[in-house]
């Protein structure tokens, strides 16, 4: 039986996520439930849309991922389920799928429309629970929707080149556990534009000519250790999901701070590379 | 196998909770385990009866829920489980249970007395494993404990009304990971003591004359997008746990800021309902 | 098949965790994976080794323990797995380990050299789950490693004593989610210095005579409840990880406070306990 994760925004103090977690064991004793995060800042599709990118891709094809951020059905706020890239995807019509559809296209994407069918008793998600188990148990979309063809998008998250192509302008995407800070110009994006140039990365108040392949690769490891500058180095690297980051080696906030905290960076902050 | 869910104040950044859960592995191998909530405020009896009151009814019948708060045997404060609306309750006898069985009847109640069997040397939470254990094998109640008739009761939780029944006087039961302001006035008392009458809410520095059904039953959305009031939008509602909320909708505490910190409204400050 | 547990400074809110678990599904696809904690300050070392040491041993025998803090593989940072006390465990070189190997002496360590087999493109720690996914399946060490004899050490991590044995010099090795403060200093080692003598333990600003075995020993219960101390209790015990704790019973720390806020203690302040 396929794996069904969470991505919400509902924290993990409350009896929300127990509750959904309960919904799916009643349809599916024997199901398997992974919980991807639930401290998305709440509403902040934005933020979602980034770890379910980065999340999804790891479980195995076929998994069903359940995301309930800014997820309560309105006029404007319809429920869509995908098939994309061999996983399945329920949520929202908010944007949230656009960041990864954009990249991939959908196999098939279909309003839900099942909400007559489900007693709605206990959370906004419900009904993706029901969708979730439809799935799970083999059942197609069709049944639990009507095909559509286009979904919301986010707009503004990709970055600007200028019109000589000597600068992107792009901006802080996210803010990770460490305080790391993750831009959203993407390796691919970044090369594409830059063609092998020189650049300077710039930010408010910290600028940075190289982008390293991982953490490690700025410590120059064959430098005596008490020579070397290591804990606290600022550093910019492609990140494990692709994108620029902007770091700080080994930080920790509450010691030697955080990238976000040292180069006072926050969400939607600008970031340019500017090429020679 | 039943499932066996954990509710605790213990926080997830200790051993604890895993120590409990590798304990729950050596006893069932196949157990299937989930987290309700470990983020109970410490010792915070009521805040445990409000999650697990609303957070146990979406597991199937037969589910087996641990519940590790203010938990410590000592001679006032000894150990229960109980057989209620077709689930099993195992905690300490501090009054947690008393929000559930004050609306449902305990089918069966012991006292649990199998701690001298027990070899205690990992948590406080050894004798409750052994109870679950024995329960979802198959085992009755009375091999675990003595049958008791009554279990401490929460002083104080129910809302008061006054004698021309004209005034309901509440407080703040629970603030929410939006920062949702949750009162312990239910649906069922409002509507019994208000008979259909217009009424106010009151609270140190906000009114309403209307509560909705929903988050976004607040919002008109007949009204163009730009002309309507929507985030940061002050409402009382009916939630999901069938109590008077007072929210914000699409609060983000970091944002627009939360019920809790707009209103000023904390735990135990009081919430009152006038009749016209 | 065994249970893997997951013990990293990765968060909760990233999709590291996540990521982690996806692709040990993808191994293993009736996998039981337990976290211990995500909530490790990031890359500490101490706080990592003292929550492994006192989670692991409530698990089942043959338990697969990764540790994913301060892993990133680097010419001084390799990567091991170890058997010891019938459990296994995979980390990196970093003294994590030495903690528990000081106590009890491994079977057998192996420095993983499988980095070459294995694609990298997801986290950290895409070699650990290989590896765990190795042994689960029954595979031995040796395929995965070289045997090495020995591990790199945590500093300093034990209590002193001074030359005519009066006194104990030791440490904050952890605070908890109560806030209560746990030494390094150990049953065993302080009764072997102790011999029985009256003794004082003194930090900055609080002095105990006496060590309690439980929370609740520290209560008089044959007093009447209103005469009695009983909650903000200042006590020492003996921790259920076998250590000394300065605490406060039933602390909270928004309302009574925490040892920690109270006593003004963190991770490194000095305990001292002198022996009359």
């Amino acid at each position: 039986m396929p794996i069904i994760t969470l991505t919400t925004d509902f924290g993990n103090k409350d009896h929300s996520v127990g509750a959904v977690k309960g919904a799916i064991y009643k349809e599916l004793d024997q199901a398997t439930i992974v919980d991807i995060s639930h401290e998305i800042s709440p509403f902040h599709i934005v933020e979602a849309a980034y770890i379910i990118k980065n999340g999804y891709k790891n479980f195995p094809e076929g998994t069903i991922h359940i995301i309930g951020v800014d997820s309560e059905l309105t006029p404007e706020n319809n429920h869509i389920a995908l098939k994309l890239d061999n996983h399945y995807f329920i949520c929202a019509n908010n944007g949230i799928m656009s960041l990864i559809a954009a990249e991939i296209i959908p196999e098939k994407i279909v309003q839900i429309n099942i909400h007559d069918k489900v007693e709605s008793n206990f959370t906004l998600l419900d009904v993706f629970v029901k969708a979730a188990a439809h799935i799970a148990r083999g059942g197609t979309l069709d049944v639990i929707g009507k095909d559509i063809t286009a979904i919301k998008q986010l707009i503004g998250v990709k970055p600007q080149v200028n019109s000589d192509k000597k600068q992107i302008i792009g901006y802080v995407l996210y803010v990770d556990h460490y305080g790391n800070v993750v831009t959203n110009i993407s390796r691919t994006f970044f090369e594409d534009v830059g063609k092998g140039r020189t650049f300077t990365i710039s930010t408010r108040s910290v600028q940075f000519k190289k982008i390293h392949e991982s953490y490690s690769d700025a410590i120059n490891f064959d430098s005596p250790k008490n020579k070397r500058e290591e804990e606290g180095k600022k550093i910019a690297l492609f990140n494990s999901a692709g994108y620029i980051e902007l770091a700080v080696y080994k930080s920790n906030p509450s010691t030697v701070g955080s990238a976000a905290s040292l180069f006072g960076l926050k969400y939607l902050d600008t970031v340019n590379i500017t090429f020679d």
